[in-house]
């Protein structure tokens, strides 16, 4: 099936945001952490996280400043630091369950009945649950001038990992971790590993 | 297994970069074909490419500039146009060989053995062997002051699919397609999906 740039345009609203979040492919599933500053806890389920770079060790967001997730943002600005918490296949309802428009005034994780957790270097709660989990300082915000979106960048501070999770070279085995990925807006899949691969050359 | 900022900074580096890599969670797995302002192909597997929006259709990606998708920057710069293509289980492991370093001169494809396809809209070419692909014209580059990589983001002008995959309400399937994804440098799997679940409301 063949689809023309006139043929996106004509797509309607709902079908088409569908339609095109399925294209990019399967997303990491996260949940973010974070207070504002009266110390309130947030919590919001993200699948737009990413990978920037190892060294210094730095992940990227793209934040939509007036969908739900308004509070996570508003949060970062105002304290500058945020956690990133894998969501695993135990509580993936709940962390969808987090993209509900709750007041600002309510804490999703009490919403949903997730728990909040302190680590050692920032004030942004951690989620209990979650096997795999990390602080981060903010280091910049910008606004995309292409459609007005939010790209938050920020340099991890703090991890946390089941360490039976981490091999030999370094790796972490996310599957063992029963952690999840996104496909579309809503749904969840589990994985089944093909094989890790050696670093190729040519032949 | 608790780790600092200190930590992280005395981990050997290529440790670190399997480490870091796996972090964020699960990636997509996707070929970007290019062709030079003489009309060489180029492919290359990049699991940065991430949903940016749908209305206009936006697709971002992270490149490093040193590294070996270098060729394609420098393609996507001089022609403004590329193709995104969804990898698939039939040939994961022919993707994963395209990060080997081939001369300017070597097409991917055929080193790696997979098969350039034209569609109707734009010179650089699609990968036959994928289910699922779209060709982009370059909105923007720049380069991320906070570690030299460049943030690429196009808009999607075309799109293939095979229709079975696209459900009533537009989400397209990528599992029953076969569409793989990436953990950290070098895991690939597929996946087995848990639910679609419905927009989520305060209870």
């Amino acid at each position: 099936m063949h689809f023309t740039q006139q043929d996106i345009t004509d797509l309607d609203n709902r079908y088409r945001a569908h339609f095109i979040n399925s294209l990019s492919g399967f997303k990491s599933a996260n949940l973010i952490g974070t207070c504002d500053a009266n110390g309130n806890h947030n919590l919001a389920i993200v699948s737009s996280v990413f990978h920037l770079g190892a060294n210094p060790p730095l992940i990227g967001m793209i934040m939509r400043p007036h969908s739900v997730p308004r509070h996570t943002l508003e949060n970062i600005q105002a304290t500058k630091v945020y956690t990133i918490n894998q969501v695993n296949a135990d509580f993936y309802q709940q962390a969808h369950q987090t993209s509900a428009r709750y007041d600002k005034n309510q804490s999703e994780f009490e919403q949903v009945g997730l728990h909040p957790e302190l680590g050692q270097q920032i004030l942004a709660p951690y989620v209990a649950e979650s096997a795999l989990k990390m602080g981060l300082k903010l280091i910049s915000t910008q606004t995309l001038a292409v459609n007005g979106t939010e790209l938050v960048i920020g340099e991890i501070i703090e991890i946390m990992v089941d360490d039976e999770a981490i091999t030999k070279d370094g790796y972490v085995d996310i599957e063992l971790l029963d952690c999840v990925t996104v496909s579309g807006l809503d749904s969840y899949h589990v994985t089944s590993r093909l094989q890790r691969l050696p670093y190729a050359k040519p032949k």
